[in-house]
């Protein structure tokens, strides 16, 4: 038996997002059905991050256990011919028996894109959102710097969540402009439920000067779900890179 | 009333091509309904390029006629607030009774895009051929070169074509490359039918060195579509600008 692990590309639009559920087609299951196919065996896979409906991926990273010993990159290049045009094996890897990709990354980084300007771009509203209003820029690196760090974000994590701790350490939180592209790179040791994308929903607040940066600072304090700003839609959403 | 000139973007992926027809959805319909719903009545558009199904436009033009004195601006944003994700007006304005974009422009830009390695992207696949095998810009270059000038391109014309003339007066057939992305634009007075789709279909065969440059010059010569490239998928293709 060998434990593999793939990094997977995938445009989530199409997804009901990556965990299995009973009905509706996810990333996990289109996977596990590609992977069945090329292995000849049914195989279970985990992610390193299990992300929601419409949220894109150019980095998640899967692991599984197989008995087949095809060589890597011919999985690799199966793989890639058996996937729907939505998704894709970007490499693989052996990696020990007991690795986990979610117990053993050290860090995540995701990247949310926010369209800013008027008129809106069929090419870019499935990968970002689409913002109408100006941003400030400034206020939004301001607001973010409050929330680096080591902290308790519960005032970021939406109910639902499992995790039996919301301290996590935010070791980045980038907030920059390319023409009408905001992008915002969030990096740390974990996320919690929904955490990027209310981080950014209340960025969005800042830069509309609904709030202001010392504002966050008492919402992040506060662990109030309620008095931070929306959960920003999923679209905008892509995670990059696990670090092992 | 007045006659109006949009310009309209369109990811051409869930569309059945530019023109109307029975059953099927198309750009020309969405864009139909959607005017209707903003001015109250029925409007029937006309085109500069009836792009095909999968087929996408950054500067597609569109006249229409309507009674309806709607400022220019406010239609803009009603028609962008009412059109689905994958259509955009970028812009409009009132142009002579007369005005045909079609039988009016002077000049239509194309580009077309190859991705061009071994590994599928999810995110570039709506929007790009993906070629595997390494192309060879430099004599894509040259047999594009060939191409150039004012020919009968009958050898680059699909049947099922209403043209009265195959003749074409080219005058832009750039190739360039930028990573992994092969850009053509193509610049005419007019195309014919699949016209750049069989230019890039017979450069990709120059590129993988199954015809020459000078193979490709004898091609536009003889003026039979049989010996010319394949033609290319529509994903790739996108209707740039058109100018009048």
């Amino acid at each position: 038996m060998r434990r593999m692990l793939l990094v997977v590309q995938y445009d989530g639009t199409g997804y009901h997002g990556f965990q299995r559920q009973c009905g509706q087609m996810t990333v996990q299951e289109r996977l596990e059905q590609t992977l069945e196919q090329v292995l000849g065996e049914a195989v279970t896979v985990s992610a390193a991050g299990r992300t929601d409906a419409g949220v894109h991926a150019i980095g998640q990273a899967v692991a599984f256990t197989t008995a087949n010993p095809i060589p890597v990159p011919n999985l690799v290049r199966a793989l890639n011919d058996a996937l729907p045009g939505d998704m894709a094996v970007a490499g693989a890897e052996v990696v020990p028996e007991a690795f986990h990709p979610r117990r053993d990354a050290l860090s995540k980084l995701y990247s949310y894109r926010i369209l800013n300007r008027e008129l809106p771009s069929p090419f870019i509203c499935r990968y970002a959102w689409h913002v109408t209003e100006p941003l400030d820029l400034e206020l939004m690196q301001a607001a973010a710097e409050k929330l680096l760090g080591e902290h308790d974000f519960a005032a970021f994590c939406a109910s639902g969540s499992s995790a039996k701790s919301t301290v996590r350490r935010l070791s980045r939180l980038d907030v920059t402009r390319e023409g009408d592209l905001i992008e915002i790179r969030a990096e740390a040791n974990g996320f919690l439920y929904m955490m990027v994308r209310i981080m950014v929903g209340t960025l969005v607040e800042v830069g509309l000067g609904r709030l202001s940066a010392e504002e966050v600072g008492w919402i992040l304090a506060g662990r109030d779900r309620t008095r931070a700003g929306p959960t920003a839609p999923p679209q905008g959403l892509c995670l990059v890179a696990v670090s092992y």
